[in-house]
């Protein structure tokens, strides 16, 4: 994919740095690790620092001092977390018989859009169509994503149906509003677990939009990787197809098989804060979902590399031992070199499913990797 | 100063690594800085993560994959902060007037060392000149530190004496205990602010030990630089001399123009990490103590780099602005990359100050520095 920061390689992970940062990363890390793209989350840099802000520094690329293609999300996803997600106890994936979680919603979802209370200064904001792709068009990202309104994956067939409809309504209205030429507009498709929905919903998407996106809670992978087909099935194979927020090891396999070209993901950052970093096979497998715990004491007096087989600056040069000891005295250089890791080996595993793919042999790696 | 791990010029920041990192930054980054030998406390590796993990890994050097040199301290401050620091709420310098600083103390000390409290978890420890020197051999620093016991900058010239012969009979225990041939052993001066007692001390490092550490908590800066002349006039002029825990700015003017080769200091590293960036004059000087608050909502829109001057790469790639954001977002790559910034900052000062001083102009160096 062509940006005007450059070829995007597909498939491709969309690298998160929500707050126009990939945590403790620079961008030549990143350069370093092989990064193709990074995304901002347009709900937190509309809180802070402000699309004004961004914009003053030339968008969100030249803010972070990043030189490569940028994307941002609508602000849905976000908004979604503040309400019905909050009210449901529900996250990206459904939680079954967890109602512990929930609690009282901090939106209000009307027909102009959403209002909520910031998780910041619980302050009150408001999202609408126009205002999400104002906001995208001054943090200039080069893929942008309408505004869209996320169903529960706890809500009914018919609850679910007038959630489309509502985001069917603000996707129309965020392209109307869409005055920028130099990005590429992703439209949202939804309807839950439901065959029928997520197929109207692509058809509409694919009819309105250069370019897809999917999106929702999902109520299982099983049902991700469905909603996956039907999309795919129904909508241009020449358009750019981005899966939200998704996902795993495993994930990674499954979605590129299915047409997904680009995703985007926190597991290798945030797992990598809290002290989880991926192993290769055969360390690594579906049932340990190729990571270890760092922090656990038997890595305490280990001289092993994080990975056995990684050839990322982190493993060259420290060992599992170290990295136990930065993480026990929570060491800011911790993070940093977990996620360094993460990352690398994230990036470098999808670069080898792309030459996989070239090669005519991906079905030999995904075996490899997922059959234990 | 030739060390096993290769040459120190002097003089020289020991930049400190308290629990084997140097926080957020990597050898890689100390290098590139030009970071000439990086300090462990003992007192912290000893709790965690155990001198005996770190010999196993070769010593701290190879623990945390630094490949210069590397010295520890006695452990000494720290008791000292655990004990007569708390009952008298002070630190590395009086703070006066301030009662409502004094606490209980966690420590207690007898003939045969100091038997205290962990911060971590309240569990008892000991420490002796036979344990420090010991942790120090097996941590194993080209340069070690012998066990002091520290006198209160509040303590009676009574007890300030009493302390210095308690310290001079723990240094010569510390001295007897050493086996390694490959470490540098620093005695420690005391005596706190009284002269003929600085003098005393000064002596008796100068006669039984091949290296002086000055060391103790101060009075005033005034009463630190007339400690360090009573130290120096009363030794050795080619023994190595290495002033504990200074300094700021100005400090590090005053300090090597008497006569001190090295000296290890938290300001650079903690400063970064609390939003405060040093700058050059004449943006820096004493009465702004060459730092800014890059915090301060006045950055938000700065495209300047950090320092107007720096040629480090933190002031090559990002402004102000991006900096202001990252610490109120409390993100990790602030404490970083102003961490960065800081050192290499202090450590190209000291190295201007080196050239000057081969040059003949330290003089005039220090005076475009400090006088506004």
């Amino acid at each position: 994919m062509a940006t005007p920061h450059g070829i995007i390689q597909t498939p491709q992970l969309v690298v998160v740095g929500t707050q126009g940062t990939v945590k403790s990363l620079t961008p030549k890390d990143l350069e370093e690790i092989g990064v193709g793209i990074v995304m901002g989350n347009t709900y937190h840099l509309h809180l802070r620092p402000g699309e004004d802000i961004v914009e003053k520094f030339g968008g969100l690329g030249k803010f972070m001092g990043w030189g490569g293609p940028t994307m941002t999300d609508s602000g849905g996803f976000q908004v979604f977390s503040l309400g019905v997600a909050l009210e449901h106890g529900v996250g990206k994936f459904l939680k079954e018989n967890d109602e512990t979680l929930a609690k009282p919603r901090l939106n209000k979802i009307t027909e102009e859009g959403v209002t909520f209370q910031s998780h910041l200064d619980g302050s009150k904001h408001k999202l609408t169509p126009e205002s999400s792709i104002s906001i995208q068009e001054k943090l200039g990202a080069d893929l942008i994503v309408g505004f869209d309104d996320l169903e529960s994956p706890k809500h009914s067939y018919e609850e679910t149906k007038k959630s489309l409809a509502l985001t069917n309504r603000w996707l129309l209205r965020s392209l109307q509003a869409h005055k920028r030429k130099d990005q590429l507009f992703y439209g949202v498709t939804h309807g839950g677990k439901f065959k029928d929905l997520r197929i109207e919903s692509a058809k509409f998407v694919d009819k309105n939009f250069p370019a897809i996106a999917l999106g929702g809670a999902h109520q299982s992978k099983k049902n991700m990787y469905d909603v996956i087909d039907w999309t795919v099935q129904n909508s241009d194979p020449l358009k750019p197809k981005h899966m939200l927020g998704v996902g795993e090891i495993d994930d990674i396999f499954n979605i590129i098989e299915r047409g997904i070209d680009t995703f985007d993901c926190v597991i290798p950052t945030r797992l990598g804060r809290t002290g989880f970093v991926f192993v290769q096979p055969p360390e690594g497998n579906v049932l340990n979902r190729f990571r270890i715990d760092i922090q656990k004491s038997k890595w305490a007096n280990s001289k092993l590399p994080l990975d056995k087989n990684c050839s990322c600056s982190v493993c060259q040069n420290f060992t599992r031992g170290y990295l136990n000891h930065l993480f026990r005295a929570r060491e800011l250089l911790a993070y940093r070199l977990a996620t360094y890791h993460n990352l690398y080996f994230m990036v470098s595993l999808i670069k080898k499913i792309r030459s996989s793919i070239l090669e005519g042999n991906f079905m030999k790696i995904k075996k490899n990797w997922l059959i234990p």
